[in-house]
């Protein structure tokens, strides 16, 4: 193959929109839509790679940054396709974590391109797959029956019902592991009062014996309410997601905890990982490549998991199909994945914006896509659907708490809540 | 391109012995012959992958265990070939870092067809070359005029001449600054005492002014004695390589070294990666394809070495010109390469098994190779040759040590010896 024509033409960037159940976190509730970001990565061949990145106002306008920024590298520079993104940012974009969000997107549109070019599929260029098929988790929420009647909007329901108790959230389970087939179980708390989530969790391990159970209040807690659900939980869940903020914070919980704990919120950066083994505040890391800066980066971050003898998970927001395949590509790569991965997937799947056929939830597996690139093919007629269903809803950005206080004017977003 | 005919059918090692100059070190001298192994990965459709690793019976036991147990894997599938060849040594190889230099060679022979099949650099498959050229240090040695007259051979001179005090080094400096350009130096160190080896530093210093310098004794030091160089050369060295043995030796020396302290030798598998981090060891690592896993797993440890602050840079054996390509690729392809890379290639290029006009040292660089793979091509001729110097030298493996003591009945290769 010549070099010719894996330049990168253009960069274009479609933000959308998709239907979401009102389910419930510490900092809120989901809105009726989802804001996400399609990338649609051209080269000078016409050969096009695909990324998804989390959407609203603030992130289109870094991804048209990095759009500018980007053509007439060639595809294959995928380091400096990334430094060049990052250097645009940095004046405005201090964070290198919020940075990662941008051009970690890229970096996947980049590979699924390579991939096509090649002929390969993403594994194949991530060293291969160790597994043919992905594990995810059932991720269970707390959630009202509808999205409530707002704004002269009717009221809108969904098949999922409604789940605001142990047995609530336990039918849910059924209802996921009936659909999909997961194994395992994740529940998302921060919601009600510490002893209602540990009767829940209680309730799914007396329902689902032997699969593994996790809980994640989203830093919803205060480090002594950290260690007394961590005493509490002991034998019955595989760890115990950020129960609680910071590092500092997360350290002093792991001090006499019995279960691990695992983060998605306090080691979300590179610099992070120094202080957190220093500290020995986290001993499963939940990834994401999404914002740790790609696919590649992940596998890096899986090294430095392994080095340092911490376990790896797979952390999930609201997101497509495009998401989906390189989460399982990625997943597929790494051989210390030691736990199922995070999906939001159930939850919007109706909204899809791939072709059906290769992406499926089975056994509550996903199978490594095989075809070049990330396997997956774009719905054009669906991704202009849901990009008028973005400008048609005027939402700028993901609002839980404003969203929660116009049903509840009296809510409080502030945490630790217990 | 379709994934047929990307199996590997066979893996053809081919032993090698070539010329080596008589280069004193802590542990003795060089033999007048260096061993060295040729890897031949032939896939089902032909293509060919190139790789090198060090020689010596043992070495060439392992890899025709490996070569048995990757018959028949996808060469894309790196991972899995990785750890199909670290079971099958397993059993007799409990160490990581041995199993290491088996896998490495093999991932290399690997990446460069891969290369070949997609017609790209292996630097692509890295992620791209984010500089074009990668500099490299003059590799200084203490050494004798020529190789004794021993087992009825005659003295064997070279045209570097002798080297044995500060004035010797710099001239040798000289001479590798006027045949290759290079804009740094290391010195192999251990050899006579410290205070002398602080002279021939500080000769160095006045004759390069501005020019990076650094000293590796190999573990020939006491830890007070370290202690005593690294204030001596304070201001005057880049970093002091492996003045003593062990973690817990290099820690205590950093505790008061005004300078960096770099190792190959006691952070040399990734289990000792935790403990080096724990008690701040080192602050530079020399990484290594040949041993940490191959070219993406070097990728991986040059970004732990980003997350825990420690510098990059590069260790180098006697070798030829695929281990040579293989070090530029991957040097390349990593941003956090902060310092240049060692090589002993002026000391065996006469050697050379690859075809001329892809690798040269110019300015103390190499440029990278932008034919597809490794961008080199196997000079069988030269293969033949050295192949045959291997039988009829009767060598096993390399011996420093008893082959100074040949020379010299009364040397004791204990260290510390300061």
């Amino acid at each position: 193959m010549s070099t010719t024509g894996t330049k990168i033409r253009e960069l274009i960037v479609t933000p959308i929109a998709f239907r979401d159940p009102p389910l419930l976190n510490s900092g809120g509730v989901h809105e009726p839509l989802a804001l996400r970001c399609v990338l649609q990565l051209r080269l000078e061949d016409g050969t096009v790679g695909l990324g998804e990145s989390p959407g609203g106002a603030v992130r289109v306008e870094r991804l048209a940054a990095a759009a500018r920024a980007v053509v007439g590298l060639d595809v294959f520079d995928t380091t400096a396709v990334a430094a060049a993104i990052d250097a645009v940012l940095l004046p405005t974009v201090p964070s290198s974590h919020e940075r990662g969000w941008t051009t970690s997107a890229v970096e996947v549109a980049c590979l699924d391109a390579q991939g096509k070019l090649l002929g390969r599929p993403v594994s194949d260029l991530l060293g291969g797959r160790v597994r043919d098929r992905v594990p995810f988790a059932a991720y269970l929420f707390y959630k009202w029956g509808e999205h409530p009647a707002l704004d002269g909007r009717e009221a809108v329901g969904d098949d999922w019902g409604e789940a605001l108790d142990p047995a609530g959230i336990v039918a849910q389970a059924r209802l996921m592991q009936e659909r999909y087939g997961f194994r395992s179980f994740k529940l998302k708390g921060g919601v009600f009062p510490p002893d209602e989530e540990i009767a829940a969790i209680r309730a799914l391990a007396e329902a689902f014996p032997g699969q593994p159970l996790r809980l994640d209040p989203n830093t919803a807690w205060t480090v002594p309410t950290s260690r007394y659900v961590a005493r509490e939980l002991d034998g019955v869940l595989e760890y115990l997601e950020d129960p609680t903020a910071t590092i500092a914070g997360m350290a002093e919980v792991a001090k006499d905890s019995p279960l691990p704990l695992a983060t998605n919120m306090c080691v979300i950066a590179w610099e992070h990982l120094r202080p957190a083994v220093e500290q020995n505040a986290v001993q499963v890391l939940l990834t994401d490549h999404h914002y740790w800066g790609g696919l590649r980066r992940t596998r890096e971050l899986a090294a430095v998991c392994e080095a340092f003898g911490i376990t790896l998970s797979m952390h999930s927001n609201s997101h497509l199909g495009i998401s989906l395949a390189a989460m399982t590509h990625v997943a597929a790569a790494i051989p210390n994945l030691d736990h199922s991965c995070d999906t939001h997937y159930p939850w919007n799947s109706a909204d899809e914006i791939v072709r059906p056929g290769v992406l499926e939830l089975r056994d509550g597996e996903v199978a490594v896509p095989t075809g070049p690139g990330l396997g997956v093919e774009l719905d054009h007629d669906a991704l202009d659907r849901l990009h008028r269903l973005y400008l048609e809803s005027g939402m700028r950005g993901r609002d839980d708490s404003g969203y929660m206080r116009r049903v509840r004017p009296d809510y409080d977003p502030r945490l630790p809540r217990w």
